[in-house]
């Protein structure tokens, strides 16, 4: 029907790199996600609005052809998208996805992926990122994947 | 559970205008879209894999608080999309929409809206495009809504 | 990440008509709605958490091979899922759709259109309506779109 | 813009049990998807147009909180909508998810997780399914996260 009042569109994010308070915040949230570990993720960069994710190919990842299944693909994209969402919000603060839709654009092979997620626009409720996922392989740096993801800023649980 | 074979993924689109072919052969699909004339809508660019369709305000596009309503914002976005697919097929082919995701980031308000499809990959059979549209107010330019969007090449039926 | 904590999933509706404040209320908004009069669609049931528009076929609403344009079916379809949304908010609230997702499953021709918007997840801040939409002719009566819609609840403005 | 032509929608689908060559073929591929091992997932029901899929709560499918993460979730309704999808493939076909879109509906806690994979429309190209998830603890069986995918047909790759 029409379109939400809370917040201001984002089309370029800062390039630096977060400051240390954001990054162990998003460590510390990143290091209790059982899956990520599970999964062999790791985060290589979180910026202000961007976070990457690279997850390393090993046949525990893979559908029936041997690429990365949509369902590991998914995982690291859904991971950096909701960092990059944290990366903007106050400290008592955590992040829950609401919803994602991913298009794999073509097969997943290669010897890592990188999960990119990018604030497009940070609301006081509501967040959307993109979604990019990359297959790398030596200098081969090839989209495999492209999403829209919508998340929800929650006060974070007491620990 | 995989990612599909048929393609290359495209990132970047030429920024250059089509050709004559393709326009007139956009301009008259277009022009058949009943849809598009009672929207008021017009095509305002035609490049290979990029189509911008303007829309502007009046009450009859309007939701119940005066905003471009989001069926409108998406109809713009869904032919934009549809048509920049259509600049990268054979003559004989024609596109339908598989489906498209479209998130409202910002209330819908300006003297029009700006609609903008640009392809991502193009395939044998399916196309993917992302769907940006901006509403604009004099030197104001919004991003109000971003989608993504599969569609079908098909047989363009005889006529 | 992880899934939203504000509400509760809701599979069924309730089968019977709404009582006449909340019919009042969604009459009364979807009267202000430019865009659904522009193209002829009107409101058929307001049940709890479910609304059903019929979109009856005009050229006006075609794309380039006479079916109903995605852009004519998705914005009854949005109408009507934010609509089911609003029936099961208090007086005091208001209804923006966040997102919504639409897959075309066959050419959209017909006598009209009936779009059928059900609730699926009631929440304190989010909503979550699955979006169907048949094709009706005469007897026949066909699923040609389906979807999934994310709204959010605001406060009505001030009229 | 239009809607595809080339399947027919199937809103219910047959309830008994797939025949044995289709259970084999099923399970043959999904004992070749290296991530299900990975993540404790096995395959409960093959019907025509059906699937299900159990997933056992465990710490390495965990997000921050301790629900199963929404990477682990889409993962098991991933593949239950690919399988449901091959049910209806002759024995030469493979598939591959085009796209899907996932609402998270609820916090995602259980002692396990049932992905179902419904198909609503099959048609020579693209298949549509619906996804739904629960999160099971005894007798509780909660819808946690529904989503919609498209899937392609290919042909086999030689094994």
């Amino acid at each position: 029907m029409g379109g939400q009042a809370d917040g201001q569109a984002r089309e370029e994010q800062e390039e630096q790199e977060a400051g240390p308070e954001v990054r162990a915040r998003v460590l510390e949230s990143f290091g209790r996600q059982g899956l990520m570990a599970h999964l062999g993720a790791r985060i290589t960069r979180i910026a202000p609005g961007s976070v990457h994710i690279l997850l390393p190919h090993r046949p525990e990842l893979t559908q029936q052809n041997g690429y990365f299944h949509a369902g590991a693909t998914s995982a690291a994209a859904d991971s950096a998208g909701g960092y990059a969402a944290l990366t903007l919000f106050p400290a008592t603060s955590d992040v829950l996805t609401v919803e994602y839709k991913i298009n794999l654009l073509a097969p997943a092979l290669g010897d890592h992926l990188e999960a990119v997620g990018t604030v497009l626009r940070s609301g006081r409720t509501l967040t959307v990122c993109r979604l990019d996922v990359f297959a790398v392989r030596a200098a081969d740096r090839k989209p495999v994947a492209t999403g829209q993801q919508t998340l929800i800023r929650v006060e974070a649980p007491p620990r």
